[in-house]
């Protein structure tokens, strides 16, 4: 199997993170690649995604897989299903609506991003920036109230706020989220000693 | 259940859409919400999703999952399994990625809304405008290519092109995709002879 991804992405570090805990590692190659909005890629626009994100898992058979979560999912069954996705029960929605919220958490602090440092100054807009901002702003403090999610056995969810935090860490370290939500910040402390964690902590800004 | 909605969201259509399809939509009640960047709405902040996006299901237990995929997910379950998205082999794979790139698509589609409409007009970057538009021409354009794609019996990928091909029609009427694509035109106008895609048509814009 190969992997699209960039050291930065928060995405790809998800897929890099189950495929660690599942054992799955070795069997990836990692190919590096490029994409920025505005920057046209047109092989990977033709070749990998319409939608020129990282990740895509490409299979031996040429068959493409995205978005990261339906590669965590593949990568999971792979595995023997139900190892990081509960595979029935109560625990599965929730683990599942968890992720998704860390999912939007990501987007909306890649919009917030993008509203900084891609766009032209003076075309930036701050209602567009803090709506977003606030977004995962509010997803922290949810976690911040379920204390039993951060205390479970490690799973999608758990590693999907993990990289939303690393991302935070990445592109806004000023941000003050250990403050704000100290039960999560101790979370992530616990979760930094996991290697796959650790290891893939995006490079210096 | 509960489902917030608006008739205008792509997203609450797909899951009336799988609603109706698995004959759930009875145990359905609607919930209408607004939710638009920008704009506060701490209540559903608190008490639905931190990010502020419909749909959403409550469950009678007061669960809530989000976000539209995995309602889809939880729905399919509900209806015995494996109705709208395949329960094991390729095409499983095949359908959650295909699903996935129309999820890509509609993003797409409405970062390009609000950047039309919601951004004050010396705000707004057409660099960002063309290359979301163009991720979302590029998807339809995939999909063009795929002829067993658009003739497989009904599944959650199809759903999800119908609501981005709905949503182009509702907010770009004139972009010309029957024109650019008549492979999918051909495709959504056969879907639109099923009661529930026909439905659910948003509203005059």
């Amino acid at each position: 199997m190969k992997l699209t991804f960039s050291p930065a992405s928060p995405y790809a570090r998800k897929v890099r993170v189950v495929a660690i805990e599942l054992g799955l590692i070795d069997q990836i190659e990692f190919v590096p690649a490029t994409v920025s909005p505005g920057t046209p890629n047109e092989a990977y626009s033709r070749d990998v995604s319409p939608l020129r994100k990282l990740p895509a898992l490409i299979l031996d058979d040429g068959t493409t897989i995205v978005d990261s979560y339906v590669i965590a999912e593949y990568l999971d069954e792979r595995a023997g299903g139900g190892k990081l996705i509960p595979a029935s029960g109560a625990e599965k929605w929730r683990v599942k609506t968890e992720h998704a919220i860390t999912q939007g958490m990501l987007e909306a602090m890649l919009l917030c991003r993008y509203e900084k440092l891609l766009r032209p100054e003076e075309k930036r807009w701050d209602v567009w920036l803090n709506d977003q901002w606030d977004r995962a702003w509010q997803g922290f403090a949810l976690f911040e109230h379920r204390t039993d999610t951060l205390a479970r056995p490690l799973d999608i969810a758990q590693i999907g706020l993990v990289c939303a935090l690393g991302y935070a860490d990445f592109r806004f370290p000023d941000c003050g989220w250990r403050k704000a939500f100290p039960k999560v910040a101790a979370f992530h402390e616990r979760m930094m000693q996991r290697p796959s964690i650790k290891e893939t902590v995006p490079p210096p800004a």
